[in-house]
């Protein structure tokens, strides 16, 4: 069975915490493990989860703040370290000297090849079996992309269907080769005993006020990462630094058809977090997280057809 | 009363562990808070001893291996934002591009006046009614320094000497201003009644083998702290890397007259410590620290005269 996870590594913006170290997310997703904005103490966060740092395939950083990226040295260098063959990293392009200092911050033997993939723009940055991996512009003061990850749909065979027609045993597999099947004199299309299943989709979406692409990023997704810096007391400052409040991220939530709702990059003001979950609720009445450092948070599966 | 003492933040090589983070120390020594060698995770490990940024007022680098200096970037904008004026940093003057990468390694609103003093060569870097930090080259792969504060030599009034030449109450007071006073129809100069007390001395030796500079550097230091990496079977290792075993850093305190040894800097290979003491009491029968994250180790005081 394949999985697919969120870890969390780190859950608060700008200064960290007792509780709450600088973000740092990894969302392992079958043979992938994308981390997202390696805040500083990342490579440590990744031991107390207790997951290697072999299990980082790609990088994704939304912008160049500190909170955001400090992490990414002490991340490069454990590759190394570990004997990591490759990693591909995504950034905004805007960023590419800052890139460049963090990846070459301090003397190390590098070893691992990585690969530089500036985002210049809205698109897909990556490819692959995987599905597609794009990024929106967000609105912030700094240049900044969000991302998300769209699994392709594919065709799932109905068991009732199947013995319907009564399709069973290598039958299926010359079905699914040939597109068509002749069974007691009749023909069945895959069509006739499958349904297009939808491919999940991830959305992660850090520092931003609300804005189009925040919304076509979340789009019916099954998990969707977002910050929520401030209550609704603060809204007014969270639009003026550029922020969201957990009703923002909320409503983000409901009108775009997410599952599960994961709140994060908390503002260090707040000591207890239960307003967060109730003001999003009173927008969304999906699976709402407000999440702590080192959850692990399944992205949720979708029923199977019968 | 004044305060003195070493808060350790972290005491790792290389990699940080569940128990213990990359390297960091801030010793306190009246008004100053020198933060040598913060690694990453030591803006947090600060905020976990309970120490305000504000606190620092000097940075001292060795080298720029990632363990000794990938925090330097989130302590230098937490100087900022938490409204510090100023702070002085010394590191080795060959790293000068990467001190500009961590400087510079993220976004970030700069206030506080950072005033570079790259260290050319073995010397005196800093002065003040502190008394004399200086530098002294170590042995290792890259170029490091190791440092060391020296407290002025200073007279102490004796209160024995005192009573015996009748002097008391204001008189003290004319005597220290004019050097001399006359009692009784006896002049007694301050040295009839005083001792010259030498100022404490504290020493920080990272990443080294062992050379002259190593044993200049922890000369009759109250308090030494010294990477001691490796155990007595990986001497050879240690030397190779250009490292200490912790009997090495014992024989250093031996020969230096150190009061009390600090043991850091350990491979993460080690899981329990008591091999590092007992090796080290082989050599050294002065007071001996393993040092763990978080510790507050007092610079030991002086008997004074009575």
């Amino acid at each position: 069975m394949s999985t697919r996870e969120l870890i969390v590594l780190g859950t608060g913006s700008q200064v960290p915490s007792r509780a709450r170290n600088h973000n740092g997310y990894l969302l392992r997703w079958d043979s992938l493990g994308l981390l997202f904005d390696p805040g500083e103490g990342t490579q440590r966060q990744l031991t107390f989860a207790g997951v290697p740092a072999s299990a980082v395939t790609r990088i994704c950083l939304t912008h160049f703040h500190g909170d955001h990226c400090l992490g990414l040295p002490g991340v490069v260098q454990r590759l190394s370290l570990d004997g990591v063959a490759r990693v591909h990293a995504h950034y905004p392009a805007s960023g590419q000297e800052h890139f460049e200092r963090l990846r070459h911050a301090s003397v190390f033997h590098e070893t691992t090849e990585l690969v530089e993939e500036p985002v210049t723009g809205d698109g897909v940055v990556a490819r692959g079996e995987f599905g597609e991996l794009s990024a929106l512009r967000l609105d912030h003061p700094v240049e900044a992309f969000g991302y998300r990850l769209v699994e392709p749909d594919r065709r799932t065979m109905v068991p009732r269907l199947l013995r319907c027609h009564g399709i069973h045993g290598p039958d299926v597999g010359a079905l699914l080769r040939s597109g068509s099947i002749t069974v007691g004199g009749r023909t069945v299309a895959v069509e006739d005993v499958s349904v297009l299943r939808t491919g999940q989709r991830f959305a992660f979406v850090m520092d931003t006020r609300l804005c189009d692409n925040v919304f076509a990023l979340a789009q019916d997704a099954d998990l969707l990462v977002i910050e929520a810096t401030f209550l609704d007391e603060e809204a007014e400052l969270a639009h003026r630094y550029g922020h969201l409040t957990a009703r923002q991220a909320a409503r983000v939530a409901r009108e775009s058809g997410v599952r599960t709702l994961v709140l994060t990059h908390f503002s260090q003001r707040y000591s207890t977090m239960t307003r967060f979950h109730d003001q999003a609720a009173q927008e969304f009445d999906g699976d709402i997280v407000v999440a702590h450092d080192l959850d692990r948070i399944p992205v949720p599966r979708r029923p199977r057809p019968e």
